[in-house]
């Protein structure tokens, strides 16, 4: 991997950022979500059995990133695929393995909001410092307002922990409408949105609706995590910052500092390898770069299917090509 | 409800099509699914518990309709609302009471493939003569012909009843290609498809591809339930038969016995309603209609919610602007 | 190409049918749009002028196939590509070389209200017997019912000729809404409707409440032609028909007469060929295969592009492994 | 309209800018485009004709905006609705009445390419400094790379002034590939993009790939211009800047002059404004406001609609909600 000098970044400016992103973690408020998080993979055995063993390695590593926290069992851990016996087992390993001032924020939706309800209750127990609440897809011509607000004003009511809405249309098929997001901003127990779905006009709209309640944007996504930012987003859930765990965070440095030129430049080299392990490619392209990087990625669960060669040669080019790998010889 | 004769169908035609209906069903090969089955809903106590005597007596009385039989915990029984075991205790209750020369085809589609495959067999050994597996969709974005065709074959490898594949783009948002349900037709395993997509060259091209194998396409709605029959689908799957079962065991039979004429009339008349429960108003207004029509409907699980009173009002006037309710006074 | 006997239809059909057709086709009311129309090609010079000679002698060719007339400048016509003057130009040829008998269905719709009830009228001049109206476009999230009521209803009222509506959403990304057309259909001057987006559902609704007024709807498309008459439609304008058109005439005698089990055979074999000459590889594809089959295809205009050789050769496997064409060396 | 003080900005900052702005607008290579346009909207007579007069009232006034230069004849000018005479000749009153110094970018596309070089040349000798060239669309299953990159090369090649891709796809339903726009940078006589689709990690992309070329990147809107800037974006075409000028201005000063802070607040109360003139009401409600801030706005060319009251309603609540009117009495 690449040190952060090789990105052209100072030491002063670092001691900057260093001395920001203390003061942005350590006077949080409950529920203060700023920063960033990778949504962690889930590794399995050969048989795909959930291996704990690998994941508390990764877990390891992942402590030692000036992450805020890391975000587990949502859609890259491949929550749909887990038994809710699993999907609890996995975040109650995690919590005792991550250092304490990390923050665990467990993926706890599920398409019933009595069964998001329960799974939220056993994802606190488990550790969870906060839950992260897909928004229900299957019915989706009926997740009007009307329908999003009662269902996530149930789940917040009932929750020992504060719940972060979940908007990522690429694989739900739905957004949650802007003034649902404004009238559920208004719950005590509601404090930001995960923003999956890249629409950067809406994320400002949502900054500015709901800046008058407790309520924190988060940007789902690397590739446009400094234009977040630069629009009033205070932190990431980025698949990318798996494997490229150190850089996801100098952008949020930079971002924080104001050198926006220096962060342009990191954004535009991270954009192709997000790409590759999320829209193009997926959780299997995720895990697959997570082992050239040092991680335990591994295969995913049926009928997810491992990268055809190709497709693995591509993704090594979008990383190579912005100079994250050698070009292969 | 309006009686046969008020359709304008002759008694001579009638005693022809129940003779076809009967040829029809009764020299059935393994895994013959033709007919018409409603895909019955989940009726819920007040507090949302799954209220098995209502589902006793529902069932119960499309016993005595000339369905083929009933598909339970499809969309329209709310199944990803239902934990695992309800799932399974309500299609065990289901066969009880069923006569047992009706078919049970229990939906059993999970997100993965490993959970599929042990719902299929729970659902075998709670009763059910099919399965009917809706293709998974969570990462939409990878489930291409090569991951749906392994998904597939290793449900069917280890099913032991026969597997119905089950494409609803509506509520999925992906479509199974046509070149993987070629495939998959070669399976001896699998038996046929529901295809809810309301595309009927597919339909045709389907039928056409696979007529080398025992391969048989429902309509999974009674809107093109008739055109379907025109191009070689041998029954359907429709939500409206829940409520007005015997119409659309009628329509089946004027295709099935070439009255074209007047199949294309009756056709018309259930559009509107069929539409009204299905895309426009879904699960709620199959609830609230089946109440009107003798059934018990009740509300959904959350986070659907009941129909407003202007929807409420708008279904009812897409039952009686076409014959099947009066005029609201 | 193949003679209808190779497509197994009986000489005692084929006179039944016959009489059905002129019958069909000589009692018609003025507007009275039924059969089967190809909506024919321009050919283009190397320099990518209007062919007109070319042009003759495809509509001479054309003349002799039982169709009801031509679409002269729909999307397959590459309308969108000529100027004001070559779209009538090309209509006052057709129209001067095609048997009287024959009816030209031309093609004049434009993005203004204004601009199409202009071209309505030149067209009308040059010789259309009725005019083709495409939905305009390009503000598409404004074409609301509101608006394409409005246009419509401008465009007949001063139309010198009867006006067919044209919904084509592969083109135009819009679908006129059902109540819009209902609408419409109580206008004098307004006669029918091509509907080329395959939901037969919609179609079967749009015969179904338009019924009480003089209103007609044609197929848009040979993949569906057979569903579309099943369910109430009078006739088809299809691509495919520049290509085998006595096939498609066939396929219509055969829903006329009630042959429904010829019309499934004959329909199974018409959507590949149709399919590749519109969805898939579009009016280069169309254009290619009528060199095949006799006919003058050529270019497109540029940014059309020609088919690629793996195109072509795909195209090629779509005619021939349906028995169009014989199979390559 | 609201002063600049009004927005909290300091002269201090205003010199600031000034001189930046002069710096970036001075030294300008052929084919620089930084900066900001506002695409005009054309006046129509109360028949629908082009009206003269009020077009270069409007240009006056725009004329002391220090906006860059107008765009003439995109999108928001109705250019699907004009002929081509009626464009060309707008194009040259703006040329004559707008001010030497400032650019006038005129719309140049047709969906045939023949159609787009004559048109781009007629557009040329009227007195457009560029020309910006929409995506054909009809025909949009078949523009695919190696269509668009053909048809932009023949534009290109023949132009004698620079021209600027245009992707709109709220209007046209197709995106151009990044790859063509990387291929296409490469032409001497390409200079930018225009892009309006609203992904700014696509944005980000394209100016991270095209970097080694003159080639730059305009926001198509003004509800993502900070975020644009923030990736490398240079300047904007917002359709809000016919109302909002100066403001729309002042954001781009802001931006230039790293003053984020104060940029994220202007833009958040550009937002709404913007949506309503764009996506959600359209080029009628474009006209609707700018009768409320002193330009002549008037009607639309049918088949856009004036707004209705509940409409108009609703467009003024989101200027005065963001404090851009008076909230009504």
């Amino acid at each position: 991997m690449m040190g952060i000098r090789a990105l052209g970044v100072s030491l002063r400016s670092q001691a900057v950022l260093l001395c920001k992103r203390t003061k942005a973690h350590s006077c949080a408020r409950r529920g203060d979500i700023r920063g960033v998080y990778p949504p962690i993979a889930t590794p399995f055995t050969r048989t795909e059995e959930v291996d704990l063993e690998k994941l508390e390695e990764n877990v390891q590593k992942y402590g030692k990133i000036p992450f805020r926290g890391l975000v587990v069992q949502g859609s890259n851990g491949e929550f749909p695929f887990l038994t809710v016996e699993e999907r609890v087992e996995v975040v109650r390993r995690v919590r005792q393995v991550l250092p304490k001032e990390k923050l665990v924020m467990a993926g706890s939706g599920c398409e019933s909001t009595r069964a998001t309800v329960q799974m939220t209750e056993q994802m606190a127990l488990a550790g969870a410092d906060t839950v992260l609440v897909v928004t229900p897809c299957f019915y989706r011509g009926r997740m009007d307002s009307r329908a999003l607000i009662h269902h996530y004003t149930q789940v917040a009511d009932s929750s020992p922990v504060p719940v972060v809405l979940y908007n990522v249309p690429a694989n739900t098929g739905l957004d949650i409408p802007v003034d649902a997001v404004v009238t559920l901003s208004q719950h005590p127990n509601i404090v930001g949105l995960k923003e999956s779905g890249g629409d950067v006009t809406r994320i400002a709209l949502i900054v500015h609706k709901t800046r008058s309640e407790d309520f924190q944007v988060l940007a789902g996504s690397a590739g446009f995590l400094m234009a977040a930012y630069a629009v009033g987003a205070v932190g990431g859930v980025c698949a990318l910052a798996n494997i490229l765990g150190q850089q996801v965070c100098q952008l949020e440095d930079l971002c924080l500092s104001g050198c926006w030129g220096e962060a342009r430049e990191l954004q535009y080299r991270l954009i192709e390898p997000n790409t590759a392990v999320t829209r193009k490619f997926g959780v299997a392209a995720l895990k697959q770069a997570m082992e050239w990087f040092g991680y335990h990625g591994g295969g995913c669960r049926a009928p997810l299917r491992p990268l055809s060669e190709a497709e693995a040669k591509e993704l090594r080019k979008d990383f190579s090509s912005n100079g994250w790998l050698p070009h292969s010889a």
